[in-house]
């Protein structure tokens, strides 16, 4: 015979698994006739918690599934260390996974992390995960979820990022101030939410300033983004628009370098023929020459404030109290170096 | 009554505490004799094994845990992405903790591991690391541990590692093959030992070629090694010996990179004036202009031996087979770029 479920139980008497879940565990935000309704199917029914199940009840299971898409990025190596400084905090242990921006893997490695009874999980989504239902599973697991820098408005749990559309505009913003009027734009794939809002920052900046929008000074960088398409995208930059362009925006800053190092091997000044604005603020940005002027994610804070996050939900959930998901968006902020 | 632990059992008999769990779990490598006596003795005492031990006998606990230093390094995140790949293949989870060079949160991260059960335990020392009491007891728990990179002597376990010493000796005798002859060398802290040993294998080529030794050529970056120790350290290199010192080999690229950063401020022409050597070939020395010549320590390829021989024991463990620590050198090799 197959154990019953918390699902099966829900289902039979019309309810949420959370709801089952709290009743079970004489939670005091669940009415008394509901919980002995619950009680007596569990009873009927035969029903057994599995052993994780019963750890993360008994305050056990001090774990959390943290699944990042790739972590030889400076960015996520700081978020993943601002998460662990909190877990340390608060004796837990962090399960560590990446997914390779691959969705079947992301998929597969949430049915294990649920499956060991983690306390709580943190992702960051791969860019070809655009089917949620793992996602929600964990939600109906009654496991605090939540999404952070990389994240999907279609899950119903907290959130924590940053205004992509609103840094670029920003960092844009900037250029033209100083006096730039033909900025290109170097965009990452054509997918993921974060290259499309720095995109639509960067057109809006323009707009916002009477510049017109040129698409022939956008260079789609789909090649994941990296040194090399940088590289060559500014060596077709220049071929296309020798004289005719002063600035460039690119959606990260290993993007920028690889520009830099072309115009660097070619003898183009930066930023007296042409400026550069990165986005990332990675560890190499400041130690390149010129150093780069560009958008500070704050990994770190990011990672600390999402840990924070959780930390509430499963606290709330071990209290039995209600809590409603947040939306946290981390500032952002320019700094200026010598590329502009 | 405090519940009777493997350790009074194997005290009692004076036997190890391998054997005990060994004779419990009827491991065919056991004597009748001995599993007969720690089984009498184990029922007399009302012994009964915790719930996690128990996990990981019946193969519920797929977990290992892994302790590094500081994950904000390229290094680190690679020799991650090595030991979560092969983790995944075994449909293994691990848990990543951050002991931020400290001994104390080391030793306490090592208890926590324990405690939780796992399969087997992942360490790269802290620099401050240096009684080892924390890592015996992971032995005496029968649960296999694999030093990498900053690995101890004085531990009796599996080690991953490169030959600091043999990698440096190449690097400084390329420089002098190139016809450079005062080499200077950026080293770190005086203690860890990978430091220690890029030193001596520095030295060594020097004597090798009959090249006097001068210390004064030699400057200790202490604070953390960093891009602001190689900033400065080359600044003072030129006031000191202007004109008569036409190479720099440095501990790490980090340091190399600060260097590179401040010849390029100061006209001081890379390889024509000074040539550099840098260490571990981080990204950036690839994307830096000049590209940095440097020696590749292969991370990746680090975490996957690494995990690979851990999988190893667990399964002699489970297995019931006895197996000796192994100790693995990675090939390390030079990468000639630019900037010598």
């Amino acid at each position: 015979m197959k154990p019953v479920s918390l699902k099966q139980i829900a289902k039979e008497l019309g309810i949420s698994i959370t709801t089952v879940s709290k009743a079970l565990n004489d939670y005091p935000d669940v009415s008394e006739k509901t919980r002995k309704k619950v009680k007596d199917l569990a009873l009927k029914l035969d029903y057994s918690p599995n052993s994780f199940a019963l750890g993360l009840r008994k305050n056990e299971s001090k774990t959390l599934g943290l699944i990042i898409p790739d972590n030889v990025h400076y960015f996520f190596s700081s978020v993943i260390k601002g998460i662990l400084e909190v877990a340390e905090k608060h004796d837990y242990l962090v399960i560590v996974m990446q997914s390779n921006e691959d969705y079947e893997l992301e998929k597969k490695q949430v049915d294990l992390l649920i499956s060991k009874g983690v306390a709580g999980i943190l992702i960051s989504l791969s860019n070809r995960t655009h089917i949620f239902d793992h996602l929600n599973k964990i939600i109906n697991n009654g496991i605090p979820l939540l999404l952070f820098d990389k994240i999907s408005k279609n899950v119903n749990c907290s959130k924590v990022f940053i205004d992509d559309r609103k840094s670029a505009y920003e960092a844009v913003s900037y250029l033209i101030k100083k006096g730039y009027k033909r900025i290109a734009h170097f965009r990452g794939d054509l997918n993921p939410q974060n290259s499309i809002d720095r995109f639509l920052g960067y057109k809006k900046a323009l707009a916002d300033n009477n510049i017109e929008f040129d698409p022939s000074l956008v260079y789609l960088c789909n090649n994941n983004s990296d040194f090399e398409d940088g590289y060559n995208s500014a060596k077709k930059l220049i071929s296309d628009h020798q004289g005719n362009v002063d600035a460039l925006f690119t959606v990260n800053d290993l993007l920028a370098i690889g520009a830099i190092k072309y115009f660097n091997q070619n003898n183009i000044k930066i930023p007296e023929q042409i400026a550069l604005m990165g986005f990332s603020n990675w560890f190499m940005a400041s130690v390149i020459t010129p150093a780069l002027t560009t958008v500070e994610q704050n990994g770190f804070e990011m990672g600390k404030k999402a840990a924070d996050i959780l930390f509430h939900e499963i606290n709330c959930i071990r209290k039995g109290i209600s809590y409603e998901p947040q939306k946290v968006v981390i500032p952002t902020e320019l700094i200026f170096r010598e590329s502009s």
